[in-house]
């Protein structure tokens, strides 16, 4: 074995992508201490995103801006220079993310991702005009108004009179004002990383499948589809462009929206990951590649990272082999077509806080035991 | 792959041998299916020996001897031919074993092994003179007192008073008779298999290592433990023969050192399955073994059944892998050193409970996976 790539997602709410690579390289080092293992902690847009970015080299900047519920937090925008030119790297988490308690606090009625706004224009001051924004984890479901209020936009109800960019609000915009819309932002260049394809409203909307584990309750979730469609209709009048219907339009709560009326491009975040970080170039001259992510199961086919990596593998005639926390057993007939053997990281029963405990240790000790089988057992036709 | 041997053992309290080594050969066949899979349904001597051994034919005779408490209990004896003569295989445990729920409802003081000298005369009835009798999983810590009892020897005490072959009783003994022991003894050829080499008495005897799981109080170790001694001298002197201090005497709570006074020998219940049922034979030209059992750790290294094998399968160049119920992690550098790759049967975090239920499906899976490791990954040196 000459050349290892070491391609996982992370073990959400375990281990970092940069954390699982290391732990698998010492593990396939143990049996192979002289093979070059190629380390690519890959992230599909959402949380941990910005870490595998910054893995590779790059800067991270602090900027306060406003959070889910208006107070001030501390997020992080990565700054990693693509074809010459300096890239901002935004995970939308870090501002208005499921795991800020001071955000979650608020009723969803009165989160707002108008941080996010604050956050972009913080790295056009830095002088940046190429984004790569992840859309995963967030609390809101505004439908991108604070987005759009945060870069410039101001709505307006009756009489002109201003209107919060919140849920509980929208409904009473009578008007959207682009004119003090934040103009760096003709100039830039907006990458959206997500893997839903939902629309804004309607049936398979943004409140109708998301809303209720932000906490939209039945009784408001007609009340604020109804106003989500009514503000981007007028949002879409005044930029002179339509986003609603897009596939993604309807992912963090409409700011997939939001930054396609700007002008945004919707890409696979593992895709785009891949990209940055030269997979491809890894993948060269590779023996084998390994890839994973915390769970795998059918959803892992449908543009997971382990199936991004596994395809651009597979067209470089790699192997690709699965290293997960746990695997559902359905899914491994399916899994099979494209993986060259789909594991877990655990020697025996036990429960899954065990597991996250000792994970880095288990996925050496597994990648080891991969590494012992393949080298101890001749190829088989 | 064209040859695979699979020669696990049974996966206690789980799956039989033959159930594990054919889920094993289902998720084999999914990968190649016209690989020539090899089932050597493997065993240790205890629980499974026989199921074992009669799955490469043979006869199972049920004969009605007394079980641990004197109750009567249908006992099976597999008849097989070796080197052209009828060998019997006998389980201790199907007349003396923990999970007669009849036998444990007695005290240890009470319980006996004459039953399975009964079982041992019932085979020389039919004409066998070649035993392999089984050591594991005995409820009884009677010195092998019952085993003599039932072949024919006499314990007396006092005035030549019969003393029955039981703990409680044993330190009333004065003088062992072996004049009615059983004649055809002398004729026959008994090879016993365990891998306990305790001695009979003293501390590392079967009453201070074993018995307290058998139900020997604290208060009456020292007693039986001296009851025990002081009856195996005398049945010493009366056969002229030692074997007390020798290693294994204090197997299945002495059943070791009755056998071993009437001359039987002490052999690994694996190497001697291992031999009955042909392993090195299924081993010429063979690609790959896999073996197994419920749980693997250090253990496991010290003469189980996987080591067994995988040391003749080393003998004969062919890569050996272990695949497991679980596996001690804290034992995998130690296994790397005899196993081609160390593996669990499960996908991720599950309870012991779930993993037995679904054991011979997650085995399939499981060996679907390894196939699929080795055929989709080009052998490195």
């Amino acid at each position: 074995m000459n050349k290892i790539v070491i391609a996982p997602d992370s073990f959400k709410g375990s281990l970092s992508a940069i954390a699982v690579a290391r732990a698998i390289e010492t593990g396939l080092h143990r049996v192979w201490p002289d093979a070059a293992c190629v380390l690519v902690p890959m992230a599909d847009g959402g949380e941990g995103t910005l870490d595998a970015v910054l893995s590779a080299g790059g800067e991270r900047r602090i900027a306060r801006v406003g959070g889910a519920a208006g107070h001030a937090i501390a997020a992080a925008v990565g700054i990693v220079e693509r074809d010459g030119r300096p890239l901002a790297v935004i995970e939308i988490a870090q501002v208005v993310g499921i795991t800020d308690p001071a955000g979650m606090a608020a009723p969803v009625g009165e989160r707002s991702t108008q941080g996010v706004g604050e956050l972009i224009r913080h790295a056009l001051d830095l002088g940046i005009r190429d984004f790569l924004i992840g859309l995963g984890g967030s609390s809101t479901n505004d439908g991108g108004a604070g987005l759009l209020a945060g870069l410039g936009a101001r709505l307006l109800g009756d009489d002109e009179r201003a209107i919060p960019p919140r849920p509980e609000a929208l409904a009473q915009v009578r008007r959207v004002d682009v004119s003090a819309l934040e103009p760096r932002l003709a100039a830039s260049r907006i990458t959206i990383m997500s893997d839903v394809n939902n629309p804004l409203t309607g049936a398979r909307g943004a409140t109708a499948i998301f809303g209720p584990q932000k906490g939209v309750t039945p009784e408001l979730q007609e009340h604020y589809d109804g106003a989500i469609a009514g503000f981007a209709r007028l949002a879409e009048a005044a930029v002179g462009r339509r986003a609603a219907d897009n596939p993604g339009a309807g992912a963090a709560g409409g700011l997939g929206f939001a930054l396609q009326l700007l002008g945004a491009e919707f890409r696979s975040g593992a895709e785009v990951i891949a990209d940055l970080l030269g997979l491809d170039a890894a993948l060269a001259g590779a023996d084998w590649l390994i890839t994973g992510e915390g769970r795998s199961d059918l959803q892992t086919l449908l543009g997971k990272t382990p199936q991004v990596v596994a395809r651009r593998a597979a067209l470089r005639g790699v192997p690709a082999t699965l290293l997960s926390g746990g695997i559902e057993r359905a899914a491994l007939p399916a899994l099979g077509g494209t993986f060259a053997g789909c594991f877990s990281l655990v020697f025996g029963p036990m429960t899954l806080a065990q597991a996250i405990a000792d994970s880095p240790g288990l996925l050496a000790d597994t990648a080891e035991q991969l590494g012992r089988l393949l080298k101890g057992v001749p190829r088989a036709p």
